[in-house]
């Protein structure tokens, strides 16, 4: 692992770190944020997964995470969206919403995605480790968050891995690849047009087959989002766990839109709720 | 006015507007946060000046100050830091100290830069006129802060209007152009050589020749900052108010450096700080 830059933030340090993934095959930059706290703790460690066309520095730069990690004592790793480099294939028309930056939190079993596009096994398996190994984290204390496609990630992510996350809430989630635009491009790309196979990719349809989280699950959505009648559709999430009695909190807020503005917004209130899981 | 941008954030509205600036004679864009507020109301006003390099959107995307804004009341203005567009004189070798994104605050005097350089006036007069038609803004209760060459324009501006700003504070600020590099490379381009002129734009210089702030100054300065030595120099500062009786609290910030994640740590605090001044 090497350090890219580290800047004092809120009287701990705001890393950018990158180091050779072994998954993807190539170089991968994340963020770490280790707020200040006693030599020889360990603390308990916040996932938060990004949205399409971001990298880990969206959520360092506007995320306003630091105050709450600070006060809370959490630490806060911001992986980036996808591989990136010479070789990682890309969106055959540069599209934003595929590709490049829109890993989608998948392994890629199509070619020619499969040889990089690994970031399910990216994020469950050799990022944990590697914080594990770099950083005074609580392995067993953590939690996961993520925004838009991050959000799909973290609520898909964490639902497989329940026994590993103590609390699992999304900004403004694709809740059901199958069934939004964005989703569907994404797993016929990665995936194939078997759609059964998707269903591990999908929370609303890992929620029917079985996947509970006791701890409930917080979701913000904005009103005012341009994305959330056709791509997001909170409202899939909710009969789900109607449906499975999946306790699940998802709050309509009036007016928020889809950027930054909406995520720092609620952002401290999201760690209070996971820090209360996490130590609980 | 023309709106670029609105976004709900901490339950009020951050906006990017521009305008025609008859002052420097080009398109100017500012951001604007407002809080929350009973309707009618008015609200007192925090200016913040940006450093070097910087438009309105540094301070916007990372400055941290939405949450203390929206609990406290205070709308928060932040100016572009020189005219930009076709036609605008700037660096001749396209230096980052000088020129576009470098105005220094000052009204410049020498050619080709007096034309469209006018900062000062676009601050002190034009700005604060169209803030109170568009905004629900109490132009009796004002305050300025700023960052770097900012922090000197908040010094500056602020000591030469203490009738106007209840509260002055900086991060980092450039205390004395008269005495460092990138101040005589701004002031004798701007200005000219006779450095009996730049009196006016240098915060020591204006505390020696008579200008008070009653309700103090604050400076958060961080130690690691790269600029502090050669450009930054607060002893200078400290010096002139120790001379003069001047309130003033320099807090020496250990391993801070010069980046927004200095700034957005200390925000909060200087925003409370200006709070009890505009609401005194």
């Amino acid at each position: 692992m090497e350090t890219v830059s580290t800047n004092k933030a809120f009287g701990g340090t705001q890393g950018v770190y990158k180091h050779a993934s072994a998954v993807t095959g190539t170089e991968m930059t994340f963020s770490v944020y280790v707020p200040p706290h006693a030599e020889g703790a360990k603390l308990p460690v916040v996932w938060y997964l990004s949205g399409l066309t971001c990298t880990h520095a969206n959520v360092t730069e506007k995320g306003e995470f630091r105050a709450a990690c600070a006060e809370l004592g959490l630490i806060f790793v911001a992986p980036d969206t996808s591989p990136r480099g010479e070789g990682v294939a890309d969106d055959p028309e540069g599209a934003y919403d595929f590709g490049l930056g829109a890993g989608f939190y998948v392994n890629a079993t199509e070619a020619p995605f499969a040889t990089h596009y690994r970031m399910r096994d990216y994020i469950e398996q050799e990022l944990p480790a590697l914080i594990a190994a770099e950083f005074p984290a609580d392995m067993e204390r953590q939690s996961i968050m993520g925004h838009s496609m991050g959000g799909h990630g973290a609520l898909t992510i964490g639902l497989r891995n329940t026994g590993r996350f103590k609390a699992i809430s999304a900004f403004a989630p694709i809740v059901s690849p199958l069934n939004c635009p964005w989703g569907e491009k994404a797993l016929s790309g990665y995936i194939g047009t078997d759609r059964a196979k998707w269903r591990e990719y999908d929370a609303c349809a890992l929620i029917e087959d079985g996947a509970r989280m006791p701890s409930g699950l917080l979701i913000d959505q904005g009103t005012a989002d341009g994305f959330l009648e056709n791509q997001l559709k909170p409202e899939l999430l909710e009969a789900a766990c109607r449906a499975t009695w999946q306790p699940t909190t998802v709050r309509m807020q009036e007016g928020y839109d889809h950027s930054y503005y909406f995520i720092s917004t609620f952002m401290a209130e999201h760690l209070a709720w996971h820090a209360e899981r996490l130590k609980a």
